[in-house]
């Protein structure tokens, strides 16, 4: 990310290790080894495709992504040699399925409901499916001063009108979210009438159907005002991910590991892709989320509570001596 | 201009140097002498002030545009050093006001009417006068799956909402253009709520008044619709020029001139700017306009008609005879 907040991925990182840390310092042992997993971009800012890290470990990377080049003209497999790790064997290098017991993912929430609630974590119940597309709008470039309005095919007030559109569509479908964070007009000068804008779209919804009825909507819309304009529209569908529901096994246990904190287990849906989407596939996932102030997230004030903190890594510890039980009914032994 | 035309300007330089050249191969001499003049950046586009060579001509230019920077921080002084000039002798080196009977500038009409009307030539009335204003919203950044629609702040649907607006203001003032060239969001990526949004604004119109009561109410706007999204907007004034008429003297010349060539001499405002509108502080000024396919410029595909170019230098080589006519009634001598 861009810009971003310190807590966005990190936090989880930092908590696994701090669960780690503190059964080593009680010198507790498990019957089941715990792993601490940090996954590479998440965000798939580099290469514009996401969860890089955790679909090599979930086994779903697939090599032609390799191919995919930064903003400089660095592929990705020339970013993956330099940094010292060999590419070609990414593809083969993910984890078996059936050999993790269950994967739990620590994260800031991102979002205020957890604040508006009053409540330091939640319980993921499912992760929302994403659509991104890349919308473009191509009219006439011209002078300013001597086009008519009417004679005009502008590029730029068609993106307008369709970054209200895409707004005003996703507050009518309850439960979802749609944004254009990224625009360009071309050849964006202050004197010269748009022939080209650009930008970037983002639906996304916890129930499948509803998103591709609202990317549907959308996409004949963008038709709509190009065509109204005597301009053209183009609508490439860059990403789309499937809404992914948790482990109903793990995530009750979850729920418990929570209530034995003396809160209430807030259940709630995330709105932000999550790396436990790609290890869904190959074994049980749960989500804690962390209170985020202000639900302010991507963002340099992005800030959690260290009692917060605490909170999680104390539902950590809970949810391990339940497994733990689950493992070995007569208690928690040795493991590694 | 960034991917522009090639008429645009050099247009009028050429027919020119083609009418001395006339003169010179028949061996006419005028009882004035004639001066070709090209003047450097009309649009403003390298230090982002319009009129840069013409300000200097007509002894407007001002120091303290000296310290301007370009994209690369290079500043305006700096530029002018290393092209051989000296920066300081620019403020005081204009024309003496009285020095020229007059300035007539030939461009192309970067428009469609003469086109529509199927007139090679047209002679202008009156140059629009604009406003060239910086429009910024800020709002707040957040992630894209985790803030509500409702608990956003969205810079770059406060500044799309305006685009919209200012096309529907402009088409509602007969006579006026408007135009948004240019727009940033930022931080700028597809996973990230927009917190700022800046955008260009352009405004034009023949009648000050009328073109100063759509930015008035354009600022209104932009504030209302700040207001009404939590956001804050700027509006910051880079640039205003007047209207200016040009001389009705040499106007009726001009349109005598046209008539010469056997078509009909359409009048007809400009709403682009031209550097006649600075010369005009000291000299009587015409404008010829050329007719240009399609009323495309500040584009590739900017266009102009050979005959087209013929029938302005024919033109240009009347006006230079009716005007030798008043100057020496008894009819062209020699001059220089």
């Amino acid at each position: 990310m861009r810009d971003a907040g310190k807590y966005d991925g990190i936090l989880g990182v930092m908590v696994a290790l701090a669960c780690v840390q503190r059964l080593h310092n009680r010198g507790e042992r498990l019957p089941f080894s715990v792993e601490v997993v940090a996954f590479a971009d998440e965000e798939g800012l580099r290469f514009g495709t996401t969860f890089l890290g955790s679909s090599v470990y979930a086994g779903v990377f697939e090599e032609e992504l390799l191919s995919l080049e930064d903003h400089y003209g660095v592929t990705l497999r020339e970013a993956v040699r330099a940094f010292g790790g060999d590419p070609d064997a990414l593809e083969g290098d993910g984890r078996r399925r059936g050999d993790l017991l269950g994967y739990l993912e620590v994260h800031i929430e991102q979002g205020p409901v957890l604040e508006q609630e009053d409540l330091p974590v939640g319980v993921v119940s499912a992760v929302s499916g994403q659509s991104r597309v890349g919308v473009g709008f191509t009219g006439e470039a011209g002078h300013v001063g001597t086009v008519p309005m009417g004679s005009r095919r502008d590029a730029l007030c068609a993106a307008a009108e369709f970054v209200v559109e895409v707004e005003r569509a996703a507050r009518r479908e309850p439960g979802s979210v749609a944004t254009v964070g990224e625009i360009s007009s071309l050849p964006g000068a202050s004197n010269v009438i748009s022939g080209e804008a650009k930008l970037s779209l983002d639906v996304r919804h916890p129930e499948d159907a509803a998103r591709e009825r609202l990317c549907d909507q959308l996409e004949a819309r963008a038709r709509e005002i190009a065509a109204c304009r005597g301009c053209e529209s183009e609508w490439r569908v860059r990403q789309q991910t499937g809404a992914v529901a948790m482990d109903p096994e793990l995530c009750a246990l979850l729920e418990r590991a929570v209530e034995e904190t003396g809160t209430p287990a807030r259940r709630l849906s995330s709105g932000a892709g999550h790396d436990a989407m790609q290890v869904a596939v190959l074994a049980p996932v749960a989500i804690l989320f962390v209170r985020c102030e202000r639900g302010i997230s991507h963002n340099p004030a992005e800030s959690v509570d260290t009692d917060d903190v605490g909170a999680a890594i104390e539902v950590v510890r809970n949810l391990l001596s339940l497994v733990s039980r689950r493992v070995e009914p007569g208690g928690a032994q040795e493991g590694e």
